[in-house]
């Protein structure tokens, strides 16, 4: 089996973004330098990038076919596939979650909320319904959930997460921004505005 | 001058997190094996994170003194700096970060927010004023703006961020799932849920 790095798995989604512009323009090929000028990757890295995920070489004059190239991120990226996903925490992060447009075509189907605030639980947000925390375990008795998305404040996470692995959720996306513990089983990927913040804010005064 | 890798970035937020619960509940000192059991990071590489922003060597029967490790890290991190920013874009994500409570925390002052849709204009979001798009150029005669914070949708980004950078805004933290281009002396730092998700999914169902 392949292994993937993380910084290499993040840059497959700007890969299809960019090829799903070009096939939108009626572009049918694209060459690795092209691709380097627009995504600023390098050449090499490009090459390595589309060689871990097909086994169709680019033809050096000709380029890549744009609608394969769509078609094997499409499959890799799991995006042909439906994961469903439910979001605990439905304060403002999780309501623009539950409103977020974007999810459905990356192959997440988010079903709904959860939440112990009384004024939320019974209602609507984006037609998804919003229910009690207690209620997590009857849906996943009914319902396969793949996700569990955690935007509860950072002291609540790990509680939440301890239900959702409980429940038999086995993929946790952590918007909360503290560190959690889950069993070895459990895949974990934090989501962390601070992390980024540290990048960026460690950029812009490079040198300090 | 030193230098970070991202990866490397995105750790010292989790670290600081962590020194900080310590500090709460009165632990002076922490040592590396002790962290690496909590946090999960192998002895050698918080070893080498620790010395790559302070020059104090662990002592290895005593550990690293707690309340000296936050204030090395809050001024690393820019924590102790104001850095001001502005959010571009107030739809749901928007709003839900112009509503969100830990920015402050990290030195981050988010001071206003920009939109073009006519019912925002002019109303106030958790105390912050929403101004029109038109009305940047004019914050940023009067007002140093650090960041801008993109999250309009994907078609709308790169206009706002050339909007930004006319305005004299240095750093972009583009939460818009596209990719976007940036003159060579301006910061961007892309903050996608695409490429968390493609980790997330990609560990969730390895092997297929």
């Amino acid at each position: 089996m392949k292994t993937f790095s993380k910084n290499q798995l993040e840059r497959y989604p700007f890969y299809l973004k960019y090829f799903k512009e070009l096939q939108k323009k009626g572009i049918a090929t694209i060459s690795s330098p092209k691709i380097a000028r627009v995504l600023g990757y390098s050449e090499e890295q490009i090459r390595k990038d589309l060689q871990a995920i097909s086994n169709e070489p680019g033809r050096p004059k000709k380029g890549r076919s744009v609608d394969k190239l769509i078609d094997t991120l499409e499959t890799f990226l799991g995006y042909r596939d439906s994961t469903t996903a439910v979001i605990i925490g439905c304060g403002h992060l999780g309501q623009a979650l539950l409103n977020y447009p974007n999810f459905k075509e990356m192959g997440l189907a988010v079903i709904g909320g959860f939440d112990n605030n009384p004024s939320l639980v019974g209602t609507n947000i984006n037609g998804k319904p919003i229910r009690s925390m207690s209620d997590l375990s009857h849906l996943t008795e009914k319902q396969k959930v793949d996700v569990a998305i955690i935007t509860v404040p950072a002291h609540a996470a790990q509680e939440a997460i301890d239900e959702a692995v409980r429940c038999g959720i086995h993929g946790i996306w952590n918007f909360a921004p503290t560190h959690v513990t889950v069993p070895c089983n459990i895949v974990i990927e934090n989501f962390n505005f601070s992390s980024s913040l540290a990048v960026l804010i460690h950029r812009l005064y490079d040198g300090r």
